[in-house]
Parts: C-alpha cells; structure tokens; sequence
C-alpha cells in the first residue's frame, strides 16, 4: 500500500465545477495578444480584471473594496512580502518586527528569512512576543490569518500594530462570512477561491495612498507587473465564478466542503486516538443562514500523551500529513489537506477508517 | 504636435510576425487545465517547454546548455534578484559587492536598493570600484550585459568575481552571435526574443548545483513557481519561433531591425549635432555571414559642447528618449527604443529628420 500525500494545500478540489463550465471558462490566446509590457492606459493592472474583483466582493460580502486601492501579484505569496516591503519602515534605524500566531503559516518565516532585508526580521509567535517585551511602541507587523492556516480559525491580531490580514480563506464555501472585512491591508488569492493555484494570483487591498504606493512599486521593480495572460484568464475565470450571483459555484464547493467535514467527523467519532479542531456556528451573510465552517484543512491532535508525533501516528495508516512544527506548533497536532481531489479524500477517509478500526480492535483485545 | 514616446524598451517590434502566424501562435486554455501548483513529475516548471528553449538555443547557437541546469522566472527581472540571493554568501558577516559598468541597466540597481539585503549592496560602476579598491579578494558580484543595454556593446567581465550574464538581448536580429555562451550564469528572457514582454517569461542556465538549487528555492519561496498559463503559451510560441530552424522569425526580425538602423544612419549622417555609437562588422554563426550588429537602442550623443543635456534637445524634436543619467552616465547621452512599433519608428524617423534639418538652416542662415 501506498503512502497517501495529503500534506499540501494544492486546491484540485473545484476542478469538478472547472469541467462542467468549461463552455464558459476557457480562454483563446492569439499570439500577437498584449506583447507589451503595459495595457493601453499605461498601467501593469487590467482594469476590467479589477472590476470584476470588486464586484466579487461585493456580490460575496467578504470585504470593503469603496475607496480602496488594489494590486496584484504573483499568487498572494508575492504579496506577503510586497506587503512587508510597503509597511516596513525603510528610514527605521531597526528592522520592523515581524510577528504570527502559532500555529502559523511557514511562508512567514521562510520569505522573511529568505529575503534577508535590513528593513523587517521575522520575530516569530505574538504570544511570546508579548510576554518579553515590555513596551508596545515598538514597529510591529502582525500577520493576521483569518481564517487560519492550519487551524481554520477566524483570528483578530494579538498585538495591534500594523497588521496583514491574509484573507486566502475567507470565502463562503470554508467559512460563514460574518460581514465585509474592513481592514487596512487585505489579501486574496484566486487558488483557493476557484482552485487555480496553478494560475498564480492574487490581489491585495490596500486602504492607505502611501502604502499602495510603496506595494506597486514592490511589483514593479521586483517583476515588471505581472503576466498579461494570467490577467485574461483570472478574467475569464472570475466572469463564470460571479455567474447567478455566485451561487453555482459557492454551493458546489460549500457542499462539497461540508460532506467532507461530514464524513471526516464521522470516522473521528468513533477515535478516542485522534481529534479534530472544534467548528463553532456562526451566520453567513452569503449564505444567509448559520452554519457550520467547513475548513480547508483538518487540524488533527493525537490526543494519547505517548502520541506526541501525530504526523508519525498517520503514517503508520499510509497517511502523509504536514507536522504541527512545520506550523511552529507541536507536533502532536498534524495538518490534513481536504481541499484536494475526490480520489485523493475518498482513499483519506478510507484509510482513516482503517486507522480508527485499529485502534478499536486494540481497545477489545486488551 | 504631441510627444513621441520613444524611451522605454517595450518591444512591440514583431506584432506583425506573430499576426502572420496567428494559426500556429494562439493557444487554447480550458477552465480547468494546470490547477495545481504543480506539474505530474512533482516539478514547478515544464520539461516540455525546458526541452524548447533548449533545442533553441542550440539551433541558434547562442547558449551552452548541455549538462547545465535551467530556472524559469518572471521576465528576466525576477531572475535578476534571484541571481543575487543565489551567489551572494548568506554567511559572511559582509554583504557581497554588486557591480556593473557604466553605462547600465537601471533596474541592477533599483532592485538591489529595493531588497535591501543583508546579503548583498549595490557599489555601483566596475571602474570607479576598481581605482578605489586595492584588493581584489572581496566578495564581488559583477552583472555584465552583453549586448549592453543602452549601447549594444557586446561586454566582458572587468573584476572577475562572481559574474551573472545578462544575454536579454543576445539574440541575432540584434548582434551577429561570433558563438555559444558558455558562462556559469547566464540570464534570457521571452521579451526581447519574440517581443512578448507582457508574458512575463525569463531563464536562466546555471552551471553550478549548488546555485542552481538556491535560484530554485527562491522562485519557490517567493512565489511558490511561476503560472503555468505562462508556460504553455510560451511554449505555443518557442515551437513557432524554432519552426525551419527559426530562420522565419530570425530573418525577418533582423531585416526589419537592418531596416531602421540604415534609415536612422541615414538620417543622422546629415547631423554634426547628433551623433550614435559606432558598430562593428562580426562573423554570425547563424546566419553564417559577417554582419553590422543591430542593436535595440541606439544611443545618441549630443556633440556640441554646450548641449550637455541631449535628453532635452531631443524633446525640442518632441521625442521623448531615455536621458544618460538613467543609466548612470552622462546626460549628454539618450537611448532612442528602435523596438516600438512600425508607426512609432516612422514618426521617430520623420521627426529625427526634423530636427537634423532645423540644424542645417540654422548653419545655412548663419
């Protein structure tokens, strides 16, 4: 038997919804289209792409678009540390200090050390922060997470400094949308929205003149704007996905979401072994009813103090998990991937259910 | 009259190729082609379109690339930082010296500042580094751009450290190629190739494992790979490109390049005012004949005295060109883009011939 790799967050789970519009969602390129570097009024930015996120947004309830500026960028990983470049302080005599909440997203750290800028370091988990240092004046950027990666959890920033509030998650299909998110500094991406993680996209909305500012320049300077073709096609993507309001392909994915949690909590039941993070109600304006969020990812915990590997535990069942530490956590808590192919969760829960029957025939021997 | 905005190095030049040959340069791409982040083999980066610009390079004999490694970015620029992070030496207490020789590419320099890196600092010009310096053991980074933008100069190494080589433009309808680069670093981009600019599509051919895997980690971190609508059009169009051995494209982007430059010598052999940089005669292997390089800017002098700001006696002409001192030398120099479109050139030409005879009556009437 095979070991199943359900550790990373490669989106394949809309690709279903992608097939049966593929009428609607395909793109024809001509080889002369758009070979310079700008569009006809001289920006890097499609106007019309613009629009379209915005009436996204609105049509979605996810987030305040009037009066914001916007950028893209390469993914919303490019936009993280456009992000830090625009916030950071580049007179400063000291680096800006960079912060998260563990558990958190590895990218934080890995771009923040890898870029290796005289202008922020990566100081790591907030709560730690917080206990060390005695006084609040000091330059602060807090990644906000909301919801979280891994945990699923709508996070508030800890610190209340300058914040960046990574919203990949805030769509209606992971998580009941409470109302539009109003934040300074917002990012999105369209991997986890529509699936093409592929495509490469993401946009940033920013509330400040001068920080938007400091963010085109990033891309500018960093990449010369961003490709004409992923534009056309995040386009063209955007048009079938805001399709009868949205609704076609949020209840798609909402449904789809929600029997994999579903099926996922059933097999839990019956573990003493294995936990899964705890879901609470909440109103989804989208929706217009309260439910339960459906998150990208199981947080799992092995739950035996000898158990203090979850990921290892997984394995044992042929199951690939991403480890608590690659999260800054303990490694008694293991990330699991729903949002992969229907293939990859139907072996999941088949070999969860394996896992799980062990651990009962163990239970009876004794 | 209006401004002609010759300055930026937009190449618009070869729209009229890519319209001939739209049959065999669209590309068709279905809603749910390539969401994942990933390609089958687990990569970020297509082997089919490594294997075509491969067989490219070997066709026009431009480029070593056997037993070499190869990165894709976005554009060239991306690749340019990469580079940096990639030869620079994260554990030395002092960051690597970044160079290049004047006249320069501005962007080595704005991106060095923009990064702000521990890991590297941008010193400015080869020469005036080499007359201050008394060692030559200190950790040095040398960009060598060859064909040099702005004045086509085909450029070697002046310290002899860690170099990285900007062949954006060593393509044969700029510069007769006397041979294959065989560098450790060597950068290329879609851009001045095929005039995709918007595409965002560079490589870069590395020798060295070592850097190799640090460049691939940084497209990574950074961006998490490159979009992958990206890389199948850039493939519809390198199979294009290669098509009769290139020779379609190749020839055609030379004549119309031979073209502009016999009409702009022409023009400015009646000028005492104005003056461009010098070309010398080379064997091309391509083509195997020995032919005038046709470099993309021509860089203009002012040679009276007293017009110490040619940028500004061009604007006399409303031609908007690219001063000296953008590319760190003296404003006495501008670069004119002869890679805009046909329309852009014809009115650069009629108003060049404006202005050349503006000087005659002004001799005549003297």
């Amino acid at each position: 038997m095979w070991h199943l790799y359900i550790c990373s967050g490669d989106p394949i789970f809309l690709e279903q919804f992608w097939m049966q519009n593929e009428a609607y969602s395909s793109v024809l390129i001509p080889g002369w289209h758009r070979m310079s570097y700008r569009y006809v009024d001289y920006t890097l930015m499609s106007t019309e792409l613009e629009y379209y996120i915005r009436k996204l947004h609105s049509i979605v309830g996810n987030a305040v678009t009037e009066g914001r500026y916007m950028v893209f960028g390469v993914g919303s990983s490019q936009l993280l540390t456009a992000a830090l470049y625009a916030l950071s302080s580049e007179n400063s005599s000291s680096p800006s200090n960079v912060l998260a909440t563990i558990p958190y997203y590895p990218m934080y750290k890995s771009q923040t050390v890898l870029f290796n800028s005289e202008n922020f370091d990566f100081r790591g988990d907030t709560n730690s922060w917080q206990s060390n240092t005695s006084t609040n004046n000091l330059d602060v950027i807090e990644f906000v997470t909301s919801p979280n990666n891994p945990d699923g959890e709508l996070k508030k920033p800890i610190i209340g400094g300058k914040t960046i509030y990574d919203h990949a998650y805030f769509w209606p299909h992971f998580t009941p949308i409470p109302g539009p998110s109003d934040r300074d500094l917002m990012i999105f991406t369209l991997s986890k929205l529509t699936g093409h993680a592929g495509v490469r996209f993401g946009w940033a909305i920013i509330k400040d003149k001068d920080v938007y500012e400091k963010f085109l320049n990033y891309i500018m300077v960093a990449d010369l704007g961003i490709s004409k073709d992923t534009q056309l096609r995040v386009l063209k993507l955007l048009k079938v996905a805001i399709k009868d309001d949205g609704k076609p392909l949020f209840q798609l994915a909402y449904n789809l979401m929600r029997e994999r949690w579903d099926r996922l909590t059933s097999v839990l039941s019956k573990s003493t072994r294995f936990s899964v993070q705890q879901r609470h109600p909440l109103h989804c304006n989208f929706f217009n009813e309260t439910r339960l969020p459906s998150p990208a990812y199981a947080w799992i915990k092995c739950e035996k103090e000898e158990d203090d590997d979850c990921g290892a535990m997984l394995e044992e069942g042929k199951i690939i998990s991403r480890s608590g530490s690659f999260f800054s956590a303990k490694d008694r808590y293991s990330r699991l991937s729903l949002i992969k192919s229907q293939d990859d969760f139907e072996l999941l829960i088949q070999r969860f259910t394996e896992l799980v029957s062990l651990e009962n025939d163990s239970i009876e021997t004794m």
